[in-house]
């Protein structure tokens, strides 16, 4: 039987896991959906949090995606090199009816030329450096721009599937995968935003310098070659 | 070079991934921390989400557990008669410092004798069904008894681990790790617990009639086998 709704979703060396595991989680709960994980090859994927992944399909083997999505993590950076990767993602978009993107998943797009002049988010800490790659950078956990729809960082992928989940299938239908999930959350501390007021401040700045030394010459390389 | 905080979590077939995933990402932050994913054997173990994540370590070769933790699903239930696997929760709990659980991984527990006479919660579906392991079941997202944490459903994962996080290193770190996780949750729907507005009473009563149906009977076989 195939499926009705096709997720497929990127998964790659380093990759902060749970950009990826969160929304899977509530997207593989949509009905009539089926969640492909791709690389290059079906072999394990090492995650950033200890342990691998293994990936569905083979970009070869991969279905066309109905949704498209990339996320992020310091793997993201190290692929937007990757011809082979990007070429699959610029290819998979222009068949699909969301392109879609978690953290800094975000400069994979911008690496496929996805992001030209349009309205994106990503982790707080690289965000300023969306907009080398053509994006007008907005600051919010979830921003859609037609069919782009971008998260901000790693548990952002959670409100992000939701509101897709919602535009695929309907509000209640969302809130029925937010009750089977008790997604409810309940922090117990106010720190999860530069914003907020129990976020460090040094931490904050000291992230967003040393993101922008490991990887603004890497968004560059990839915004130049695109 | 030898971790200092050793995180063990079973992992098994048809495990709801996000209560291992999601917790899983932010404990892997605590300084000093690695996480060992352990199953009878090193190959991959399919999940509730169409993919397949590989266990670290078999039953044999697991280190003993600093926290101990036990994710949920429905596989939570199919494995409460696995003998070999209730022993190794049993044996890792008596040397751990925390004994832990996501959802309904609190069966699992039960099933290895470790929540008598202990307040303890899980997923709000199949909250009552604790008292038949002889636990005091509470109604609340997180649940602390002595060295007993347990979480809720699902993404309650997140707030215990954040809550666990505050424990082995301290509320600074907790806050740190959430800044970097951007765990600043704003749902579009407000529907995450049967006590929300926008939950879906109906589905709520049709869960916990579903899951008590096949489930009730595994957790009273478990409860009366220990």
């Amino acid at each position: 039987m195939s499926a009705e709704l096709r997720i497929v979703a990127l998964v790659f060396p380093n990759v902060t896991q749970l950009d990826l595991t969160g929304p899977v989680q509530f997207l593989s709960r949509v009905p009539g959906a089926a969640v492909d994980l791709v690389w290059h090859s079906t072999d394990p994927v090492p995650t950033d949090s200890g342990f691998s992944i293994v990936p569905t399909a083979s970009f070869a083997e991969a279905p066309q995606a109905d949704v498209l999505m990339v996320p992020g993590g310091q793997g993201a950076f190290d692929i937007l090199d990757d011809q082979v990767a990007i070429d699959f993602v610029k290819h998979q978009a222009a068949g699909a009816r969301y392109v879609t993107s978690v953290c800094t998943g975000a400069f994979v797009l911008g690496a496929a030329g996805l992001l030209s002049g349009r309205r994106a988010t990503t982790h707080w800490a690289s965000h300023s450096m969306l907009s080398l790659m053509g994006a007008d950078p907005e600051e919010a956990r979830v921003v859609r721009d037609g069919n782009l729809i971008t998260g901000g960082g790693v548990t952002s992928g959670i409100d992000f599937a939701l509101t897709l989940a919602a535009e695929l299938a309907g509000a209640d239908i969302a809130r029925k995968i937010q009750l089977s999930m008790e997604y409810d959350p309940q922090p117990p501390f106010d720190a999860g935003s530069p914003t907020r007021p129990e976020a460090d401040q040094e931490l904050v700045a000291s992230l967003k310098a040393n993101y922008r030394a490991i990887r603004e010459g890497l968004v560059q390389a990839a915004a130049e070659s695109r």
